[in-house]
């Protein structure tokens, strides 16, 4: 099966010996070659090839005097593996130079210079759990309370799906009717909203549904509305569009209903639990905001992204639950309530609306997994979600209250209690502070939490904001993650700029400590 | 929990007994309820509301009256499951006129008219296997070849990475290293393509891998070149992103390197095997290819979409495996060779363009489900990948013969056996036919097949083209399915449009009979 990865060129300067060295080598770099089963042998290769048998074996001894392969007896030449350093790495320089193949490359460093998509996002280092003692994580699901036996039973009852879903392909033109009937009942009647079977779609992750709701609501050049601190990987999508973003103020009710709204075509809000404040509106500006928007004529996207962690028996009502017009899009997830990694998503709106995402969703992927939609309905249909919900959410909420408390000890004031449930607090350091100094600070003592400067239109001035997760730390060793923080917060200011110091608030700065006086 | 479900105004003018009626009405009809468990007992309701025991006791058995519930005997009431009509109809009609709310809602309708994402696109039917006898449909995989128990042990075996996947989250920017390891040994290595880890990039499905690159490489207005006729779901891309298609001839080896390709910033093609007339470009024509497009400075999007089932020991060598300027950016999926539901993709590139491709996928949605990619991974490495792929390989092959057997008896020299391999046989009618009224034609005797006529620039005159497809049709029915095809051939013209009589051939079916007469 190797036949084609060596080519020998007889015009070529290149001797047929360096030609075959240096292709097999670059293979073995590049793990091309699995490695505990013999290369192909001396002789197979000469026929192959159509080279001496000489030639091949004066190849594979100068591979071994490099350390590529290792000659076995009677069983042929294996990868050394010595030469393999980590996957992930760079491997071409390891290559000897003269074997490097001098080539003239296409230069896509410069090619994407002046429009790079490798804009600012959130990286979370993928060993938080492992690396941090506390881990004020966000957006993660505590592995340790995962009824991973529940799973299993739903994962192995889907896989007839597969059988299925091999000849039922068209999953573009249709989703998997039991996880839109449990989404439809489990999920979104507690937040109130009444939606028909057609005006569901089902996403790749609540990412794939605000992708797919801003590329059909907004033109080149259009204007959205994003809250001010807000969701930034929202911003990204519109610079990727080339959709103009507008910032708008948030106080302790959420958005606020300003002239400055008027010119968006669009706005995209996280009512029930703003990103990354917390704050939860009110049913009384819910309804004013649809009526505002209603009047001009405006689209809506309510991302819900963390409905079903409610410390309330009865949740906020959904902004769509309460739109007569049909202007909403609502669009949420199960990776903050279930497993982020299965990427479930959804979106609800006019089925109108819902045929032409399915299209759009058609054109740019066909359609989700169908496996893992089929395995997700099982586990909601045969109650473990719910039960699974009420019990890390119980969890949640006394975590909530101890980190709650221990921030107040140190901060009083300062942080926002979620109202409304949810994963995280979000707090406001001392003017002058800077997060990303003090998680640095705190880095060696096993204290990881999220920076929150990036969600503000105006960041150097608000780099004195963090988030602080408590899906997955242990309740006992929140208040002393929290003292460690306290403690590194004096000797955390960039000493290099002044601008801290001097720095004009954020409209949702000025208001973050009323915020929790208020309760 | 169904507390949001209702809502009570008391300032409205209808009655809280009817307000309570029609929004229980339309949660169910809109599957919002249940069925087998009972909806909220009267108390239960008309403490959670404010309202009296009587209201909600009027309530009810208007909607017993009304067909929408029924009684049972000290369990209380149920939903009436002879108003639900089958999922996926119309629900909202059903609700008598006096409790539909009345309301003026948003035209969606008008709203995309002037830019429908809902663009001719293929689908297949979902029963295809269960309602045709002779299903020539493409593109599935033979669920009675496939082997589920070594499938289900890798999705047992794989779960475990869920709960890895669970706080490992960040799987944005990285891929299971197992799995690119896997795609780089087991799948590109056969097409000659030395890849490191780095220029490889996991996706959902090959149709995202596509997305991306045609996104990356291309902005609005430019323009890509798709050969003609050539694969619909690129040019419905194009017409998204607003970039322009420039349509390329292809003859008996594929692309024609004709100056008019010289205007195009990328090139799309699909040289192993041409969607969708199947023929393979000879290596000379790759050479020139990539001499041809590096000297203009273009871009060249190579689909491998069938790489894994060739006929041959050795399969044609990729135009990636011969990229030395790295302008070659390959995509491909296991949609063909595993199953199409599971939507594992992926891309292969120079790796400053993976590296963008993958802030792209993150902003679009993130990453691909993990449990897959893993699952995915271990078939691979387990071998059973490629023992399930030398099976239907061989099946496919046999098949192959007899259809174009079948195929030459009735149409000589008017199909094309792929030289390569792969699942379909490309069939050029005689002129005057028309493939849609063939379809219907030969419907009720249980046979399907695909059309061909959308895959040409001039659809109108290219009628006569369809796909036959030979993935899932039992080799013993090919031959009866294709003198059903013959017999109804003669029939099939349109009778309105004279357009097919005085057709202008197309370049490609001008040189489709010498295809095969060739060989």
């Amino acid at each position: 099966m190797y036949e084609n990865m060596i080519v020998i060129d007889r015009g070529a300067p290149e001797s047929l010996q360096k030609q075959i060295r240096r292709q097999i080598a670059i293979g073995i770099v590049n793990r091309q070659y699995p490695l505990h089963r013999p290369l192909p042998s001396i002789r197979q290769l000469s026929a192959d090839l159509g080279v001496s048998v000489t030639t091949v074996t004066l190849a594979y001894e100068a591979l071994k005097q490099d350390g590529f392969v290792e000659a076995r007896n009677r069983s042929g030449y294996y990868v050394n593996q010595d030469v393999l350093t980590e996957p992930g790495h760079a491997l071409k320089p390891d290559v000897p130079a003269d074997l490097a193949a001098p080539l003239a490359t296409l230069d896509y460093r410069a090619f994407f210079r002046d429009r790079s998509f490798n804009l600012q996002r959130v990286v979370k280092p993928s060993d938080v759990l492992v690396r941090y003692r506390y881990p004020f994580v966000c957006g993660l699901t505590d592995p340790s309370l995962f009824p991973i036996t529940s799973w299993r039973e739903c994962v192995r009852d889907s896989v007839n799906v597969i059988e299925l879903a091999n000849w039922a392909t068209d999953y573009s033109a249709i989703d998997d009717d039991m996880l839109i009937e449990q989404l439809i009942q489990r999920v979104l009647a507690k937040r109130g909203i009444v939606a028909h079977p057609d005006e569901v779609l089902v996403t790749v992750g609540g990412q794939q549904a605000l992708y797919i709701a801003i590329k059909l609501l907004l033109k080149s050049g259009e204007i959205i509305g994003v809250e001010d601190p807000g969701y930034p990987d929202v911003i990204n999508m519109a610079e990727i569009e080339g959709i103009s973003v507008r910032r708008l103020p948030i106080d302790q009710k959420g958005l606020v209903l300003s002239s400055n709204i008027s010119g968006c075509k669009c706005l995209f809000v996280t009512p029930s639990h703003q990103f990354p404040t917390t704050v939860t509106m009110p049913l009384d500006r819910k309804v004013e905001l649809l009526a505002f928007t209603k009047r001009n004529g405006q689209f809506v996207i309510e991302d819900d992204y963390e409905a079903d962690i409610s410390f309330n028996k009865t949740p906020p009502r959904a902004l769509k639950s309460l739109d007569t017009w049909g202007n909403v899009i609502y669009t949420g997830s199960l990776s903050k309530s279930l497993l982020p990694g299965l990427r479930i998503g959804y979106l609800v709106a006019d089925r109108e609306f819902v045929r032409e995402a399915r299209a759009m969703r058609h054109h740019i992927l066909r359609h989700p997994p169908v496996n893992n939609q089929r395995s997700v309905a099982l586990f909601l249909q045969r109650g473990y979600f719910d039960r699974f919900v009420a019990k890390i959410t119980g969890i949640y909420k006394e975590r909530c209250t101890v980190m709650h408390e221990a921030l107040e000890r140190h901060f009083p004031g300062a942080s926002t209690k979620a109202e409304y449930g949810g994963g995280s607090i979000w707090l406001r350091l001392p003017d002058g502070a800077d997060a990303g100094i003090l998680r640095k600070m705190v880095d060696a003592e096993g204290v990881f939490f999220e920076t929150g400067g990036f969600t503000f239109s105006d960041e150097r001035n608000n780099r004195n904001h963090i988030r602080l997760g408590y899906s997955v730390i242990e309740k006992s060793l929140i208040a002393e993650g929290i003292d460690k923080i306290a403690k590194a917060v004096p000797n955390a200011r960039d000493s290099k700029s002044g601008a801290s110091q001097s720095a004009r608030p954020s409209q949702f700065a000025l208001t973050s400590s009323q915020l929790t006086r208020r309760k």
